[in-house]
């Protein structure tokens, strides 16, 4: 094998139940290095476009990368993708966790699943075989049911297992995958894409052994880090994902009552402060990672147990503060339901306070609600809407396809109250408040994704602007509340940096906000992985490759640049808290998507010029010759 | 001062003589970091529009850079810059040698120079001082009697001389400046700016140091650079920026007969390998240059002596193979007069060989001529019409001119051999059979130029792609004859970097062509010097930087996309030689030219999209606002 990578794709029609490899050449790993660049370059290549996303002809794709599985902390990350149910574009969302590190010692880097089985399966795969195998028994059942199942099945505790859960088989258009119970491809509806394919679960071992080209460059750069990092102060580490939830509040950019406010009374009780206070039983973390930024909870009294682990701040922002909701027991007991029928908690707390919304407007009734009190705060409403959803039972079953195709039923002015992009609901962070945002969700290609784009780089209440901005250049410090040219080229920039996380599984946990893993650092470790000489330009180019060929994706089943757009709301002034008021102006908003096209290579129609294609080395891609 | 720059441009008005120091701020510095790029940004704030370049109101800067003056090999290059009187547009050069150094440790990164003096005067800089003096002794005088003149006056042999030549003086159009009798700023006639302000030298004298932020990285990018450099096996020290000739030769594209041929009969003649075996006495160098590409020659019985330095490539083959002359001692006399009247030994030789063929075609006549058989072959020839220009006597005052404006008056027919892009005459390298440099050769800010865009990065016939361009994800040779997308692209890159040389200073002999200056490493040491954490992705934002910038002040001067185009002989078949038939295809190069505005950001008329411009941080530039 090569140094980094097996060099190994596995393909799995499971129509003709059948496997075989594919061998990319080296330079096609160089070119797209995994996740989503490498992901997008065999969706251009290898998926009709136009086919329903939920029928055989969609593909499911699972991409590792050229450093995953190597110790550096944050890198574990790797990226599912498909047509997304969501929004009929480019679906993508990456996870953590141990399942990526296990493929790739597993000798594989990724795997493309065609067809649909005739029945359910899992796969089995170890060390250069897949198996595939009936998995009837498992259908139905609730995550933590199946990886249990599959543990004793297989009879060996080492197995990472990947899988789709009842809101997949529901074909909630949000539902989610997870490996291991507790690391979460969240977004674009792909676990519905999975159970579609009737496809359960993907088991992995692997007893591979990874070797670096240059053992001793990436030995250096791992002790730089361990040197570097203060495990200690960071408040990741310490209190998770929502040790930050607090600040948002008091800087008037904490989600709450679905975009209507931008603070929330109770924000402190349901903080990643209180959490640990409180709830909290164990940290978690991902294949060889220092942050461990994982929560463990329990809630006894709610029949929550530590396996399904903790709450990001995503989870509990969209199903607290965004619901009015400030129980953080009920909170983790949502956050457990959510987790075992496999749902993306952004989007299921979403249309949650959507149909609250509707609720307050008289556009949704009691009767509707088969007698659930929809109102904000209360907590066990979330709870049961979240059973309703997942089994599309009464409501649920309107609200499993999202804010856009919910209102578009309802009507009586409920799109008002449906706060999505190209069909996604908006993740928890507020544009008003971090105006690049604005830019980063009109553009994203998987609609409104926080994965996808950076928050607004240089937010100014994080103090000071971090270390690997200004390795790009970007040397000045820009207010929060600006969206002009300068914060357009700083959005420009970081988003070829976040997207070549998205391509080589890196956190940007670990990657941006800590600033303990500089850029330059990234590509040390990269070039001592794979024996390779890249520079960040050359990385920084295949960031924005993935973005052009998700856009691409996009174009070519029908979105325009019209579906660059932002909800209503975004337009209209929060309705308390620090930035009370406050909106984003509606021509400054087109005039920084407009510079952003020009910016990227775009045209007017937001189409990538021939010479951005050309740059990017994508011309085949839209002239019909042979993918390289 | 700071670490890598002193942090002061000195300004000189010569007109009501007084001198004064401005203080860039640190931003600045890093922003466009020194020689072109920062050069371009005084003349875009301080040069109005439309001046006449030879007028008082023309500006002349000299510009080092944040690495010049420290001890790593090919970085004591500095710019040049004014409004060009040959082409009307940006003028730009650059030299090596020690002058650089010495102004840095004199106490300035650069000068600029207003006004014009009343009567020839030279400066002296030392330590934080300018003295304006009386140079009228030294005018009129050949450049080995002012730089002796001068340090005898000054009493100093350690001080370094910049000079105008008597060509200057006569306002040449392609007078050249040299410092030290041996290193040229040769292009774009900044030499005749220099005397139209009555500046005849400037002196410097320094005794500051230099300290680098991170002495340690900095010592370990030299221990690299000595471990990694073969200065035994370098053909460049070997024998001079002329090693290659023979191989040009062979491969077709060796300029001969103005560009009518691409191989020429006696090239062996006029090789570097000769010139070792024959007339060579010493080898020269550059501050602190392991590569001592420098030659030094003795032909006594032409009077040739070693103080002006031996002959470079581009010199032999402008005044060797282009005008048919196979007599390498002719050609170091005719050296020696270039140096002595300091002119642009490729301009002079290029501006003979359009005389020669429009007398082989009776556009000129001997009577023209005054009697000399301007015939292609004749040594003694060149040499006589060298004086002719340099003194603006008989037909050398209409060839002092320029082929362009030369041609025009002539007439005849007389167009047809005239090969310049904007009015500066091709350097020598043949884009017929380097096909990249059709590309640069059409957009270079200065007109025809070989430093201001590579060559042909992948001119196949080297064998090996090099380093530093893998570093740029250039991945694949490219045929050397293709002018498609990929060959775009990938001058669209090596501009980017060879921009960047001219900005830190770099020379390309280090820099590029050996490989042994990686384009990493060069980001090491900028950072060890200045101790900044700039990426090569910032770095070559630089020089793309520089590249606008140049296209701006062209702009504003009244150039449009018309103006990006090749002389004619360059769509006509080489006569002779591997590569005898080839042309370049007009539609073909259209093609590419277009595609390489889009792909820089330029609109359809070859202006800088409003994006390119806030995306490199010079919306200031046209918008009218502070200089930033």
């Amino acid at each position: 094998m090569r140094n980094g990578y097996n060099g190994k794709i596995l393909h799995v029609d499971l129509t003709d139940p059948r496997w075989w490899i594919e061998e990319p050449d080296d330079l096609i790993y160089r070119k797209y290095l995994g996740g989503s660049a490498l992901s997008s370059y065999f969706l251009l290549r290898d998926l009709k476009p136009g086919v329903d996303p939920l029928g055989p002809d969609n593909l499911l794709i699972f991409m590792t990368s050229v450093i995953n599985g190597f110790p550096l902390s944050g890198a574990s990350r790797y990226s599912a993708a498909g047509k997304s149910p969501l929004t009929g574009g480019f679906g993508e969302s990456e996870a953590g966790g141990y399942w990526g590190p296990e493929l790739k010692r597993a000798g594989f880097d990724g795997i493309i699943l065609h067809g649909r089985a005739s029945h359910p399966v899992y796969l089995f795969i170890h060390d250069g075989e897949c198996e595939i195998r009936d998995a009837r028994r498992y259908w139905g059942q609730l995550s933590g049911e199946v990886q249990e199942g599959l543990e004793e099945e297989i009879g060996d505790k080492r197995i990472c297992v990947l899988q789709t859960g009842i809101a997949g088989e529901n074909a909630v258009r949000f539902a989610a995958m997870t490996n291991q119970l507790r690391h979460y491809h969240g977004r674009t509806g792909l676990g519905a894409v999975m159970a579609s394919k009737n496809l359960k679960a993907i088991a992995v071992r692997g007893t591979g052994r990874l070797i670096p080209a240059d053992p001793e460059t990436a030995r250096r750069v791992l002790q730089w880090f361990r040197e570097n990092y203060d495990h200690e102060a960071d408040m990741r580490h310490k209190h998770g994902s929502a040790n930050g939830l607090i600040s948002l509040d008091q800087d008037g950019i904490l989600p709450t009552r679905n975009f209507r406010d931008g603070s929330f009374e109770c924000a402190k009780d349901i903080s990643g402060q209180r959490m640990s206070e409180t709830i909290l039983v164990n940290r978690g973390t991902c294949f060889a990672c220092a942050v461990a930024c994982k929560r463990e909870v329990a809630v006894p009294e709610r029949g929550v147990e530590p396996k399904y682990g903790g709450m990001e701040y995503e989870t509990i922002a969209a199903n607290g503060s965004l619901c009015g909701v400030g129980d953080l027991k009920a909170i983790a007991e949502a956050s457990q339901w959510l987790n075992r029928y496999v749902l993306d908690s952004i989007s299921t707390g979403a249309v949650i306070a959507f149909a609250m919304e509707c609720y307050e407007h008289g556009i949704l009734t009691r009767e509707d609600t088969d007698g659930i009190e929809l109102v904000w705060g209360n907590g066990d409403a979330v709870i049961q809407m979240i059973h309703k959803i997942a089994r599309r039972e009464g409501i649920g079953d309107l609200l499993a396809e999202g804010v856009k195709r919910a209102a578009a039923k309802l009507g009586r002015g409920a799109e008002r109250f449906a706060l999505h992009v190209k069909g996604q609901e908006l993740p928890m962070h507020e544009p008003r408040g971090k105006r690049g945002l604005s830019i980063a969700y009109a553009t994203s290609p998987t609609g409104a994704d926080h994965m996808e784009a950076p928050h607004d780089p240089f937010y100014e209440s994080f103090g000071n602007y971090h270390h690997e901005f200004s390795q790009l250049g970007l040397l000045e410090p820009i207010n929060r509340l600006d969206l002009g040219p300068e914060k357009v080229r700083a959005f420009f920039y970081t988003q070829m940096a976040w997207s070549l996380f998205n391509c080589v599984g890196m956190c940007d946990f670990v990657g941006v906000p800590l600033g303990v893993m500089a850029l330059e650092l990234l590509r040390d470790y990269v070039n001592a992985v794979t024996g390779w000489d890249m520079s960040l330009f050359e990385l920084l180019k295949v960031g924005e490759r993935a973005n052009v060929m998700a856009r691409l994706f996009n174009l070519r089943e029908g979105f325009t640049a019209a579906d660059d757009t932002l909800p209503q709301r975004m337009f209209e002034p929060l309705q308390n808290g620090a930035l009370k008021g406050e909106a984003i102006n509606r021509e400054e908003f087109e005039r920084a998507l407009k510079l952003y096209y020009q910016m990227a290579g775009w045209d007017e129609q937001g189409v990538p010029t021939r010479a951005k294609l050309a740059e990017l080395g994508l011309l085949w891609a839209v002239e019909g010759k042979d993918a390289k």
